[in-house]
């Protein structure tokens, strides 16, 4: 009875932050009981239930056979709220991450943002660990070495040496994890109001951050080939940004790499307007190998560059860290430590000895061997389906394509989600997109799925309708 | 060359700075040179240059035989600087992390935060780890759970119930340490301009963060039996502050734990205002084992606590906990995930072996015994040389004290330094005090120390001039 109550509560909960976060206006039509249902897997009555009382209270209204829908008294009492609206928008990106944390993926495994284990198994992690664990007393740690454990960061300089990046250990600083390292660039370099330019689509849960922190965001949209360089010198001339966060190499979500080309004009540009690049390196591994990160070209003047191991060796690691400029590394460690005291010593420690070993190397060749194939693999699948693919990338892991005759891949990733396949919906990656998103981040590794094809074929022939 | 030329520019970066964050005024007196270069171990020509340079530009003058000053022109240039002052005047709060950090804590240890390695050798981390990475695939993990690794939080339930805590798991969720848990708690819950109260002295890393969130702290004064509750009252009513962060038990610096009845009156007072008690338990296993903490009293309605293992496990196992309310609870698992994706499953697996196999309840016994012993010891010493002890804990892993005839500990922390004696001056610890204070805090393992005692003397019979 106590728990039946909890999850209406919880339904309750779910709507009045999508209204406090915009994601539902005044006027706009609720989910249907049945897509409520499949979308937080909740009971009928349970979604009755918290529909229900959302109607006494007055915030949302029932029109006859028309559904449920938001009315304006809704928002008039949300804004008197008491919790920072920041925080209610920034939340409303983590619902896909939450579906894979705390949720099985689902047996298609469509929708997941890591590569399969037995890509990343002759890595041999746990052979590592065990040596870094030998090698000292843990009990004898205070904290993390300031900046980060420092072999760690010559093996780091020598990496990006790989990537044509001219770095010294003095611009690197350890972070735990790429998602760390972006809250620490934000952190430090922005003010509620300013402005930055965002790859669109683009990686969300740096969307959140940035709702978090107030900052205004300026969508960039992505082309095949890189960001619409139009767009950033129109927003540079504009909106004066301070910041540009892009992935160069295997974007995320749509697979796609920057041009070189493309990569020095946005760097003229980031000189000319006097913005600096963020560049997000966190599929490294994954993009073809004469791929050209804006780092390698001019170095740190205009470039803050983030790196990641949790793609290419595990997420378990929580290792990431940035190169940039000196004397900005040295006050974004200082900003580290004074919110997190120290990195994970032992990680960090396990992570020197794999790059030092250079079977990480050899590792990421296999990896790339991997993305080859399986992104041969799923295009061949996709062209089989009929499906329109964004980009057709040498090596990726992922792939963004939508299906002639579906226009909207909420409604479809809504339908998938009650046969327990779990999509990444566009709208997911998007913040400028007003209209329903016809395209979805497909994981290479898992295209070639006959339920996935059949189902597919099935909605469509259903004219779309769940 | 180019070596000298960026110590040069270092030390011009930390006067701008000091300045910039308002610990150095219009009209105040920098730094001795002597003092400068024993404060920063710098070479005497490279702080002559910086001053030089300082001097040129403006920004500080130089009076005959008195000193070096700040000019008004500093201020005012520094008001149009582009970096966010917030983050300049956390940053303040950071020198004290930095010499543990960065450098050798000397020989003598006494600013150590904390205990000696053979204290936390018989918890045998190194086995559990190894215990824990044989027991899954590592290339697996994806992001952790959402609120952290299961098993750990049911584990974590019952050490709470040890401390007659009653919570279930679902009250808790795992943090990446104490660090990161207050950062939570602070992103969610205030806004810039809010208020809340701090026990001063204090945690200097928690000054920061709530500096850089741009939050106004009220400072309660310490007594030796737990908060100053005139001054929680007083300031309860005029600025109705949001939250409490406090220390009950073992509280850092002072090691004074506040009395049950103390805490019964200040949960009254949280009620009778309606702010929260955030409740710092970092030195759980250095309390005495009669200690009550505010969550023992009246549950998670008016309290949140959290816990941490870095001073009775190890730094290096980055983990730590927020016990709370359901739905706050969910809240900030939520903003953890957007901000940090995920903690370490690898240190979180770890941990609850160590919980499960009991290994922790004897080693905290054994923990309390060293520390009671050390206390004892400590104090006899201090009682030798005539100093005074702000309270005289049954145990605890610091003691807060003073020298007759040395009225600033900032001056005699800077001659210590000067011998290779890393002392922790009390100025660190607080936010009000604007005149020297006297206090320091010791770390009780280190107090027995022929040198130390000899160097107070001389400093002492210098008159206290270094």
């Amino acid at each position: 009875m106590r728990q039946k109550q909890t999850l209406t509560e919880r339904a309750i909960e779910i709507v009045r932050r999508q209204i406090a976060s915009g994601s539902l206006h005044k006027g706009d039509r609720l989910p249907s009981i049945r897509e409520f249902m499949a979308l937080h897997r909740m009971a009928k009555n349970t979604v009755l239930n918290a529909y229900g009382r959302l109607v006494k209270e007055g915030l949302i209204e029932s029109r006859h056979g028309a559904g449920f829908f938001v009315t304006g008294l809704a928002t008039q009492r949300i804004d008197d709220s008491d919790t920072p609206r920041e925080l209610d928008r920034a939340m409303d990106n983590i619902w896909l991450m939450r579906e894979q944390l705390v949720r099985n993926p689902g047996p298609s495994r469509l929708g997941e943002g890591f590569p399969p284990a037995h890509w990343l198994k002759e890595i041999a992690l746990e052979r590592h660990y065990r040596k870094a664990i030998s090698g000292g007393s843990l009990s004898a740690i205070r904290y993390g070495y300031h900046g980060g454990y420092p072999p760690l960061r010559e093996q780091l300089a020598q990496k990006l040496a790989d990537h044509e990046i001219d770095a010294s250990p003095d611009n690197i600083l350890t972070t735990s994890g790429v998602n760390s390292a972006l809250d620490l660039i934000i952190r430090f370099s922005l003010a509620p109001g300013d402005s930055v330019m965002i790859d669109d689509p683009g990686y969300y849960l740096l969307f959140g951050k940035l709702r978090l922190g107030n900052v205004r965001m300026l969508p960039v949209p992505r082309l095949a080939d890189g960001p619409d360089l139009d767009a950033v010198s129109r927003w540079a001339t504009q909106e004066r940004p301070k910041l540009f966060f892009t992935q160069s190499v295997s974007h995320n979500p749509t697979g796609s790499t920057t041009s070189p080309s493309k990569s020095r004009t946005l760097l003229a540009l980031a000189r000319k307007h006097n913005f600096t690049i963020v560049e997000n390196d966190a599929l490294a591994e994954f993009g073809p190998p004469e791929s050209r990160r804006v780092a390698s070209l001019g170095g740190f003047s205009h470039c803050i560059y983030v790196g990641s191991f949790s793609k290419s060796i595990s997420a378990g690691l929580r290792s990431g860290f940035i190169a940039c400029d000196r004397t900005l590394a040295e006050g974004l460690a200082d900003l580290n430590m004074l919110i997190n005291a120290s990195t994970s010593e032992i990680s960090e420690r396990t992570l020197a000895l794999i790059l030092e070993e250079g079977s990480f190397r050899r590792h990421a060749l296999h990896l790339a061997e991997h993305a080859t194939r399986a992104v041969k693999h799923g295009l061949a699948k996709f062209d089989e389906m009929g499906a329109e693919v964004f980009c057709r990338p040498e090596t990726s892991l992922y792939l963004w394509a939508r299906f002639p005759g579906i226009d909207d891949a909420d409604a479809l990733a809504r339908y998938m989600l009650e046969q327990n396949f779990v999509l990444a919906p566009g709208s997911i990656f998007s913040v400028a997109l007003r209209e329903p998103v016809a395209w979805s981040r497909f994981n290479v590794a898992y295209v070639d799925n006959p339920d996935f094809r059949r189902m597919i074929e099935s909605y469509r022939d259903q004219g779309g309708e769940a």
